[in-house]
């Protein structure tokens, strides 16, 4: 439960905004790489953080990502003709590069040097993992590029995809964060998933329904432990890690299934993109798994052709068939993890006032994720460093383990907590 | 006219404002009984008075009216699971009973007391008359249960529908209490009706077409008496009963068809339910007359296939078809009475500006009934009895009856202005 | 570039605003003579500067425009019934003359005189060019009746239609006053068009890209002259009259072609008419010119049946086809003068931030209109006489013209820029 001054604090984002002004201090995914396809491709709209920007390769294929709209008279860059290196107004002409720079300006007389005068709003991005990353912050303070494990690792390892969901970004990531959830909305998911079938972490988790959660900080973020009694001396741990400000990875079952992990990243204040991703450290990935994943099944979403959005949202009550509720096929009904967890997070409205909340125990990591975002933005906005910019924090793997009742869990799987290039990850 | 301040006092329903805490001092008709299908049934949305609500039927046929969002993270319980004599919230399993109160929490501790602080609002119902009422008001002050005869009879003899209104309760109201309009409006629906042909009632309506409207109060509303000249020494007088708060029945034309009556409540501000009544207080309502009902005629409304919604509106300008309308077919060139009704009331906004208006004698009853609502809510303020919340103010039938000049209406025709159970009508 | 509060003074346009009341000083472009098709029409809706109207023919076929919503109770008289000389409302019948008197209240007894004291808001109304004119303005200052050459010409040398446009009236002006940007978002539909292959016009203006803006006062408005180097001797202008306050003429290339012009009125603050008319002077329009504006070409527009919308709009990106862009077929994507507009002018938000902006030298035109608009916005309140309101300011033509280098070209282009009645315009 926040205030709400509180809660405003924590999802607004535009620029000037605490938080808006936090969430500049990182790396944010923008687009797909593919979305962009070569030089002079199609310019592409982007919102971001409440700004509208747009997109494009130039006849060099270097990615231009810039204020949407033109510093003439403000028409939509969208129209603009992408050709020989620069984006170009089709209103009256203005031409820009992929810096911002003005590089012609053929309404005005040749002499006139007005165009020396024009920057158009340019934001550095790079590509990694399949996705264009931008950088929305003062210049001086632009951190390591990303180092999560899915944005390093060979393409054929990496399936990305994103959609739009119709809530903040916050209630989306809590969602990521909070894994308490699991064992309800996506009950009847996880236990008849074939792919889990017959993995030790599975029958635990079975076994014992009611987790207990401790949730410590990480250098980047957050370490989310969910433990459950395995026997006397046992527990057996799933770690889930949040890493700073947006970022989540799923504890997995087992060593053979792909990982799975997530970005929450604000269009505005009341939409953002939900970015799925699911990767494999040690091998690539399966056709049967692509296939999989392109149809929108696991942790993806199945789409409205041409559009980022889903089959399933708030106009035809995400598809719910009460049926398969009944029929415990699925828990509320909506079919598909992601789905179950848009419909209830978009259930909330755009931005859920936290005034009215009851939190318990388990939302632990929730309480601690919170905080630390607004303890980071008090901190950004006195110009200190933020945790999660480094690319040390990005290089962290979530886990299952048995451990000893006695240990610490963020001791005991110090070890498989961390992504070491090449090697198998740890999970039982 | 009203003035501004006045006109927010009547139309502003949400909870805190003072016609909105008038409202809930009364039975509220919340859904129709058919919705909640049976025990276990699928929860349904339900917003009344600008509050948004569950409703569902528990294991044992029990009818629960809860707040939609769960206290837990506010999630929407529509995508609860309604089993085992509750309905658990599909987040994280929070589980509420009928009441309200929170009867399991697996989401905690099995030791974990945290459930007995938490109440899920939760309002009473009663199910009569094929409608599910509720009462959202404070405990202390519950009325008597409705005692309309609509309400009160065996289901045989009564039908009852609901369509979705885009006006403030206020305005589609007012057209009930305004037996002014039915001359023009409807007049070639009334004139044509052969359910009506014969009856002396309609010859004396087409003879004198510019009533004479008297109205006063009754104990739970008003009367409100249409005078028509027969001759030197007789009235035909029509005379319509509204029943605090929302309540209005048409005066009928004979005695052989079923009568008519109307509720309307506020959905939100901007938005209300439009009930629709048919009964015969001695027999049951024919197969004819059902299907005809059913098709959406009469009082009633064409849907949109799987909604409340009607098929003519706003986006289809109410399927005014102007030939009809030049051919005198209809008056307005909107085809039924519900259509003709709710296309004049939408057409004026939302909430009608009541500063514009010029009113005239014929507006009496609309007046009185604004007047009665005002002071009624200031009663509410101060802890007052309120007029229409007993029984007794419900057990009130409309009637047309010829009287001499000399007789108040309300002498005149006070046998058959009252409700005797099973007893025959009274209507020329 | 505009002050916030600049920007404000003018784009708003209700009743009371300082530009809504200049602009009430002129007759307003109401809608299509043929929208009321005859006496007794089907009474159609108009919104003009934010007010919403109701416009029909009477039995005697004298046009009527009044407030839309009946004075009585406020009900929309969209649903009157349009007979025996008045319109009458379809919810208690009271019935307006075009004048806007009550000439029947039967809803009140037949010796009341209360509708001698109800008076429904009508404006005055001129038919002239195919086009119903409105003066919304105080009665004492009605201005002459509009003597633009379209709107006095035989039927049969005069197109014009009308479409929906997403934005303040004043943006969409803007375009049809800058023309700098014909080079730019029509240049393959201007270079290709076969109605100007062969025009002296068309070779000079390809060979110089850069021309220089002249703009000066006329009676009525703006002189705005565009200049391009022919030879050591002579330049080549196109000019383009600005008639206050929403009127400009496209200037021609040769003279073979019918003439094309626009007016901009206000809906309300974020929609706007734009209207686009074609005339010759000295003849009628060719059956194969008029199938081709009525196809939506040229200056013209392709809708959605049954509507004024277009075809092209923001919810399908304006149809947007990159491979016609790259192809240089269209330099937008965009197909068509009017949608290269009006995509460009909407993505520019409905009303366009002018403090955003940053304007050259090629931008003359607009800044200067602003500043008259602005300046006799201030005459206007101060009841003032204002320019553009005399017949005289209407009599004027666009020309496109060589001029030896030392003449000023308002003296050298004197007699093209005036409308002489039966003669042939200038222009090479």
């Amino acid at each position: 439960m926040l205030s709400h001054e509180q809660n405003e604090r924590l999802v607004r984002t535009n620029k000037g905004t605490e938080m808006g002004e936090l969430l500049r201090r990182y790396w944010i995914p923008a687009l797909l790489a593919e979305e962009l396809s070569g030089p002079d491709c199609d310019p592409v709209r982007v919102q971001l953080l409440g700004e509208k920007l747009i997109a494009f390769r130039d006849s060099d294929g270097r990615i231009g990502l810039l204020d949407e709209f033109c510093s003439h008279r403000t028409a939509s860059l969208f129209f603009g003709r992408n050709e020989e290196c620069g984006l170009r107004c089709a209103y009256h002409g203005w031409k820009y590069d992929v810096d911002g720079n003005c590089v012609d300006m053929p309404s005005e007389p040749p002499e006139s040097r007005f165009k020396e005068k024009i920057k158009q709003k340019a934001y550095p991005t790079v590509e990694r993992g399949g996705v264009i990353w931008a950088y929305m912050g003062e210049a001086g303070r632009m951190p390591e590029p990303p180092a999560l494990e899915w944005a390093t690792l060979p393409p054929g390892q990496v399936f990305v995809s994103k959609r739009i969901q119709e809530t903040n970004f916050m209630q989306a990531m809590e969602g990521g964060i909070d894994s308490s959830h699991v064992s309800f909305a996506h009950r009847f998911d996880i236990s008849d998933d074939p792919m889990h079938a017959g993995t030790p972490g599975l029958a635990y988790l079975k076994a014992d329904t009611r987790p207990r959660f401790e949730v410590i900080e990480s250098d980047g973020g957050l370490l989310i432990g969910a433990r459950r009694n395995v026997d006397d001396d046992q527990y057996y741990w799933r770690i889930t890690q949040w890493i700073m400000p947006w970022y989540t990875i799923i504890p997995p079952f087992g060593t053979h299934n792909p990982l799975g992990a997530h970005a929450w990243v604000p269009i505005d204040d009341e939409t953002c993109w939900a970015w799925s991703i699911n990767y494999h450290p040690t091998r690539d990935l399966t056709e049967a798994e692509l296939a999989s994943m392109r149809r929108g099944e696991g942790i993806h979403a199945k789409y409205i052709p041409g559009t980022y959005r889903t089959q399933a949202n708030a106009g035809n009550d995400y598809l719910i068939d009460r049926d398969a509720q009944r029929a415990k096929k699925t828990f509320s009904g909506v079919e598909g993890i992601a789905a179950q967890d848009f419909s209830l997070q978009e259930s909330m409205g755009p931005i859920v006032d936290r005034t009215k909340e009851r939190l318990g125990t388990s939302d632990a990591g929730i309480i601690m994720a919170r905080r630390r975002l607004l303890a980071a933005a008090e901190d950004a906005a006195e110009g200190k460093p933020v945790p999660g910019d480094q690319a040390d924090h990005h290089r962290v793997r979530s886990t299952s383990v048995l451990l000893p009742k006695s240990e610490p869990f963020q001791d005991g799987a110090s070890d498989a907590l961390m992504v070491r290039p090449g090697e198998p990850f740890v999970s039982i």
